[in-house]
């Protein structure tokens, strides 16, 4: 997976990209992840990259022309699938983090300031994609959030190769509660089916809290969930007798 | 305002919050942003933060202890709002924004690996929240996600202290397209009406595209929209005329 990101703060991106599971990850050679900076691309003496916007109003609006020749000097008139970081974007899900995976090469666009000109995006961009409501002071973030959710699900990138396909999100549910040592704690027990050792137990009870939560937390994804075998059918019976 | 973010991978969080708007803001002591490793309260000589899950099961747990006493050493025993990142969490919204920024401390807890154990987030966590339906390795994207969003609310944080009132969530739609320089660029150009100097026309047509666009990329707010006067049920009178 090689994912470049085109943005005003390329030292930001890497600073992150190169630590943890993701920096151990490139360091291996098993995903490339490159920040670009579209300064570099300006065409003054001063590496102007923004100017005010047309028709008025605050702020400063990313300048058209260097964002295209750093998006050209990527693609090398290749068409690589091409991601705006935006609030006017489709929601981030899994989902979307698969089909960008699918790719295998990206290029994810950080705006900064009031946005971006409008030409450059229906020029060159693919989609644009938001990772929630909320206003933020720049894609940056953003983008790591999307390189981060595609390149764990990179083989070998995780530790347990399968180790992704068990969370939260895949199945539509929450995560079930966890525990770890010590077994008493400041007057809190772990849940005594966990020291059972009994399997078939410990499974069914971490699927019925993990129902229970998305019951509780995510009524929008519990209302979505299909059973998956006979034992969420009982689960699910089991449930409703239950407040 | 003041941050405390607690995680396994502060120099990361340092790294993104000490550039930028964030970082200047930091400078000018507008907020506060402060980076905690949990490790550095582990009991052990290794500085052990995780331990494998009761129960069974792939990846490793956080363990409560060392999150206690780290939580503990930031409160000094006065009550902190403490929020979770967890992809089991409440939606993240510009709404949750404002009622973060209201607190003037909060704590935010980064997860990792396959979770934290339950019984530190029964005893010290007041709510947790998840930037979105997708899965990252860790909460220290979302956790900056959140603090970004916060922060750049606090007055002086933005270069026009009103302007982040006018931005995109604000109202629930969509902003509305930006062209900056040049005029006419590669064969596209700037839309007349920016050009006239006429405010009024500008300042309808930017509303209109606002709407059309909010219709056509998220028909949930869109759906959810109240017009804000005279001008709008007008404008939604024309939507309705146009496919």
């Amino acid at each position: 997976m090689k994912i470049d990101i085109m943005t005003l703060f390329p030292e930001l991106i890497d600073s992150v990209m190169q630590q943890s599971i993701i920096g151990r990850a490139q360091t291996k050679g098993l995903i490339q992840i490159h920040a670009v900076n579209i300064r570099d691309y300006a065409l003054d003496k001063h590496h102007k990259a923004d100017d005010s916007p047309y028709g008025g109003g605050r702020g400063m609006v990313m300048l058209p022309e260097p964002l295209y020749l750093c998006h050209a000097a990527l693609t090398g008139g290749v068409h690589i699938h091409t991601v705006m970081m935006s609030a006017q974007g489709a929601p981030f899900t899994q989902a979307k983090a698969r089909e960008l995976l699918a790719q295998e090469h990206i290029i994810l666009v950080c705006g900064h300031y009031e946005g971006v000109d409008q030409r450059f995006i229906d020029a060159c961009v693919d989609e644009e994609i938001s990772i929630g409501d909320f206003v933020l002071t720049g894609g940056e973030i953003p983008a790591m959030a999307v390189a981060d959710a595609v390149c764990r699900m990179v083989p070998g990138v995780l530790p347990d190769e399968t180790a992704f396909q068990q969370e939260s999100h895949w199945d539509g549910l929450l995560e079930y509660p966890q525990y770890t040592h010590p077994a008493q704690w400041r007057g809190r027990d772990v849940p005594e089916v966990l020291l059972s050792g009994h399997h078939a137990n410990i499974t069914r009870w971490r699927r019925k809290m993990s129902l229970k939560r998305t019951r509780r937390d995510r009524p929008d994804l519990f209302a979505a969930f299909q059973p998956q075998d006979k034992q969420d059918v009982k689960i699910l019976a089991e449930l409703e007798k239950e407040p």
